[in-house]
């Protein structure tokens, strides 16, 4: 299944770069292959000032060794070997009317002394970030992944969905980082085989570009203001917040001394503070607020 | 001495206000009061797109009542009844010529359910992040911190500077923050009185702006190049990414849901995140991060 599931993470990875390069049209990304010491690695592929996207990354690792001991006492076992790869990627684009998209697919095994598997799961997800409502995209994007979904399971979407709202949430600022997706952990083999779970997680990996390219496309010609731009960089504020105070991959891979800057690839490219910025009332910006404050559904 | 604490610390956010103004000569500070939920308040005082600095605040609060469970585990102390007050400033200037600067000095009660003083402290400091090394700069600011604490302890400077240098030490990129200065907690009454430690903390503040206008007056009228605004706003990125993932203070305040954008004064108006951004080998830029990776004796 490692074999597996890293086989086609990888043909997902070219799949997803060569297609966002298509739309960009300008910039490339890059292509940089890493080892980690005590086994395993991975390729990042970054883009940045492109016409489309100012700054992305599209990541895969396949990493094996001893657990580090925080890793152990996290997942609470007492295996020390371990093996896990996936993909990561987030998306910023230049223009505050397309949204920001953020997803990650990954395996998990744990060995006995033995080499045997004792444990294997499955985790990951996909949500998007707008800087302005659009009913129209937010809708598309969450029909794109009720149908992976339901495809599975028909309780798959409406579970996942809650544990995206719940866990994409900025806590200190009692609102949403999007208007989510789904998100998903732990899913081990038990009245679904490992098999059905893989194919699971591969279709929404498959779906990626639908669920995305449709927005992107629709309002990438779509003229915008300074005051959107600066819009936009006041709210990636709150991604750099979520990023560096509460989310556990962040954390995670700061604790275990992974590669800073492929962790810091998620971090958007232009970011603002201002002092108590407030939108006006009734403007497209506080409408964002409002639905951030309060998640819904879309479907 | 709580009183007479608060009382100093008010008129210092004055006068540091007032100087910074006649130096900007365009913008002023704005004047926000507010009460916390519980007991107590504070001055936020904010200046922001000003012609000499591009965002800063000099903050004073006076809070009291009972200790959130967070901090009373943190203080690993049995006593509920607490006050503590304090000034906070942090200054970003538009040129990345002049470094920002924050200073800390506070003071903290316990009592007992009579009312009585169980335990008491001063804690603080003050640190310089350049973003250009200029060693007359650097020492002259050393030399104020030193002469500050000579005055009151001729061991006081050598630990505050290491204890600051402990401090402001960005883990996850192996380097510090900025270039240092003294820091200092818990500073009780022992083998000096309340008073003595009183005229201590207060003589830090009173050189504060000894220490700073110098530099800031120095470094005004250079003109600089779009090139040093952007490694400004890289090194930016440094400084958030301390103040979300190490500061105690910033972890402290969201975790006693403290006011979020009295907390956020800290971060820097624009910033930016930039792949693997690595200054050009023997640049003025690359001297900076050398100075950083090991923090070295100014005087």
């Amino acid at each position: 299944m490692k074999e597996e599931f890293y086989n086609y993470i990888q043909n997902l990875q070219l799949l997803i770069t060569r297609e966002l390069e298509k739309v960009d049209g300008k910039s490339r990304f890059s292509n940089i292959k890493w080892k980690r010491e005590g086994g395993g690695g991975g390729v990042t592929k970054i883009i940045e000032n492109g016409n489309i996207f100012e700054k992305g990354g599209v990541n895969i690792s396949n990493v094996f060794g001893e657990l580090p001991k925080t890793m152990k006492d996290y997942l609470n076992t007492k295996y020390s070997l371990f093996s896990a790869c996936g993909l990561s990627l987030v998306i910023h684009p230049k223009s505050p009317l397309i949204p920001t998209i953020h997803s990650n697919l990954r395996y998990f095994e744990l060995y006995n002394k033995s080499n045997v598997v004792v444990d294997q799961w499955f985790g990951g997800g996909v949500d998007l970030t707008p800087y302005y409502i659009d009913n129209f995209d937010i809708n598309h994007f969450h029909k794109v992944c009720k149908i992976s979904c339901d495809e599975h399971d028909k309780n798959y979407y409406n579970i996942f969905k809650k544990n995206c709202d719940n866990y994409f949430w900025n806590k200190h600022r009692e609102e949403a980082r999007g208007v989510g997706g789904i998100f998903f952990d732990y899913l081990k083999p038990n009245d679904k085989s490992v098999d059905e779970l893989y194919n699971f997680v591969t279709t929404v990996g498959n779906n990626f570009l639908n669920s995305y390219l449709p927005i992107v496309n629709k309002n990438k010609n779509v003229n915008y203001s300074d005051k959107q731009k600066k819009w936009q960089e006041v709210r990636r504020g709150r991604y750099v917040e979520f990023n560096l105070l509460h989310d556990k991959g962040t954390q995670f891979g700061i604790k275990t001394n992974g590669r800073i800057e492929s962790i810091f690839m998620s971090l958007p490219p232009t970011v603002r503070w201002e002092y108590n910025f407030q939108p006006t009332k009734n403007s497209s910006e506080s409408e964002l607020v409002g639905v951030l404050k309060k998640p819904k559904e879309w479907i």
